[in-house]
């Protein structure tokens, strides 16, 4: 049975779990606030259950509480940011303002960023642009968990994109998705009911086909979206590389096989070519290309027209992405978090260990 | 049995149609390369195989071949484009030399195109970037052809990804894709042949998957890439969409089920809100992030590094994307482009209805 638990009171808990590892005040806040918006949207993976990973990949020193971090280099509409090894989730909102002020004076910005962590999920930062009246993108690499097509070894992380769109009367289109069929988190939830996945999720450690959600653990790989190359999993391939290139390569950190492992206790890949992880930001202004209020009305006209596209089954109209979390949000808002028992013992122990009270 | 054609001979005879239908010496030079791009590359759904569809649009004033193609709105980075109903394979390179100028003054560029044509296929204006050490990336929307998950309406185009990125001494990487699971030119392919489509390709009218490669001319329609909902569609349909609004709603075109089809003798769908069909183009400058040779150091690692990547089966290495078109170019520079029976008969009937001879 999960336990609920006030998203105020756990903002509360983790803002003093950062300020304990050392965070400065508005650090910890804007970190508070990433792993939040993942719990309160829903992608529990990437929320409070992740405070602990974070919290060892500093004690290992792989995560630098207290970074300088800085733009290396610049041109009106471009940046390459240095995170100083510092909380992705600090990092990234950093690199996100960024590319807005370079939208505000030249009507785009794109910032890749290297020397990274782990940033959360993807949207909390894109939506950073959303109430400037800009179009968000964000991708990140990640340690490589995922084959590309013909491959039985795992070159790729997960690599998300995020593009957050605002509308006029109607909520924000939030696209935000890993490039692979299914997110790891998606396959941690089978783990722990013991079920198995769809074929096109996953394969074993020769490259073939299995469902069984422990392959990863015996040498297996996450696959690209589409499955297999029959459904265009060279697409899914193509597009986690375009992150990777994008965050990695563009900016100086590591890419491919060489991005640092979450977990503490797994070993760097050795040889690594760059610095950390790298992430990418955009901003576009609306008003960059058009008026904004006739964009808007047209977005609206976009969300409504999708929304009432002809469904399948009476009982499951057609989403516009991002609904799904939001509606999470509102509910969890309202009535709490779900915390599973592994997820509220491990906040239990991280209360011990710095005398904070959950 | 095919016949083949050097591509040199083909120049000539495409060059002298668009004159004929009244196209400027460079427009008609700029529309044959684009032509041919795909046809080299072995995308042969979208090169001369579909003049003769160009043609029909002239012919019925849905292109205009003596287009005054203008900035309509700009800010340093940023660029609004309309395209005054012009072939969109003349319009593409225009819009995306725009994006490249941008990019040599403020580092990146980024343009947003209403009121153009079917611009043939991506890769070939993306690649423009490259000569100038620039990322291109480039997207269009297109006529609905494709349901959203959860929908049995067609509410989308194909609309396509292209990034392509230069490398050092390693050839560059050029990711070109639909964002459903399989392009409607693969479909064709095996409606000529009678045969069936893999599951997750198409569904029928009432949304319900099927094999049936002529599904579409019975009310069914294209599936986002991920094919299923437990797939992953929702991701396909996401980025088809993200590239519906940078084209469609960014612009001022057409977008969603509104887009222009291609056929001519199909009817314009009726209350549209925007002009023509729309693209979007964007130029990123290396060395806007990293020194150039830094970058293409890592590049040529990243590519090298993948194609080493272990292979499920010694005969299929990991490819990069690119590499397929690649090698196709090669051998059809050599040999000369295959056409089947109908693309030359069309060529044919091209030839006499503007007296040249193929």
């Amino acid at each position: 049975m999960d336990t609920l638990i006030q998203h105020t009171r756990l903002e509360q808990f983790i803002i003093q779990v950062f300020l304990a590892m050392g965070c400065s005040s508005d650090d910890a806040k804007l970190a508070t606030q990433t792993l939040l918006d993942a719990d309160l949207r829903g992608i529990d993976s990437h929320g409070v259950a992740r405070l602990s990973g974070y919290i060892r990949l500093w004690e290992v020193k792989r995560v630098n509480a207290t970074p300088v971090i800085r733009v290396v280099h610049e041109t009106p509409s471009t940046a390459v940011v240095d995170g100083d090894s510092g909380l992705g989730l600090v990092v990234a909102p950093y690199a996100m303002k960024i590319a807005i002020e370079k939208a505000k004076a030249v009507g785009s910005g794109w910032v890749s960023v290297c020397n990274s962590n782990h940033f959360g999920i993807a949207a909390s930062h894109a939506m950073l642009a959303l109430k400037e009246e800009m179009i968000g993108m964000v991708m990140t690499n990640a340690s490589a968990l995922v084959a590309p097509t013909f491959s039985k070894e795992r070159m790729l992380g997960t690599n998300p994109i995020c593009v957050a769109v605002p509308a006029g009367d109607e909520p924000p289109f939030i696209a935000d998705l890993a490039t692979t069929t299914a997110a790891n988190g998606k396959l941690e939830i089978l783990q722990r009911k013991g079920a198995d996945a769809p074929l096109g999720w996953i394969q074993d450690e020769e490259g073939s086909p299995i469902q069984n959600a422990h392959a990863l653990k015996n040498g297996g790989a996450l696959l690209p979206l589409g499955g297999d190359r029959e459904h265009g999993s060279h697409k899914g391939y193509a597009l986690g590389a375009v992150v990777d290139i994008f965050s990695g390569v563009l900016s100086g950190a590591n890419f491919g096989p060489w991005v640092p492992p979450f977990p503490a206790y797994v070993a760097m890949p050795e040889n690594q070519p760059g610095k950390g992880i790298g992430h990418f930001f955009g901003a576009m202004r609306i008003d960059a290309f058009r008026k904004s209020s006739d964009f808007k009305k047209d977005m609206d006209l976009w969300i409504r027209r999708f929304r009432e596209a002809t469904p399948i089954s009476k009982d499951q109209p057609v989403l516009i992405p991002g609904d799904p979390e939001r509606a999470c949000q509102l509910e969890r808002e309202k009535n709490g978090i779900p915390l599973v028992e592994s997820v509220l013992n491990d906040l239990h122990s991280i209360g011990e260990k710095f005398n904070i009270k959950l």
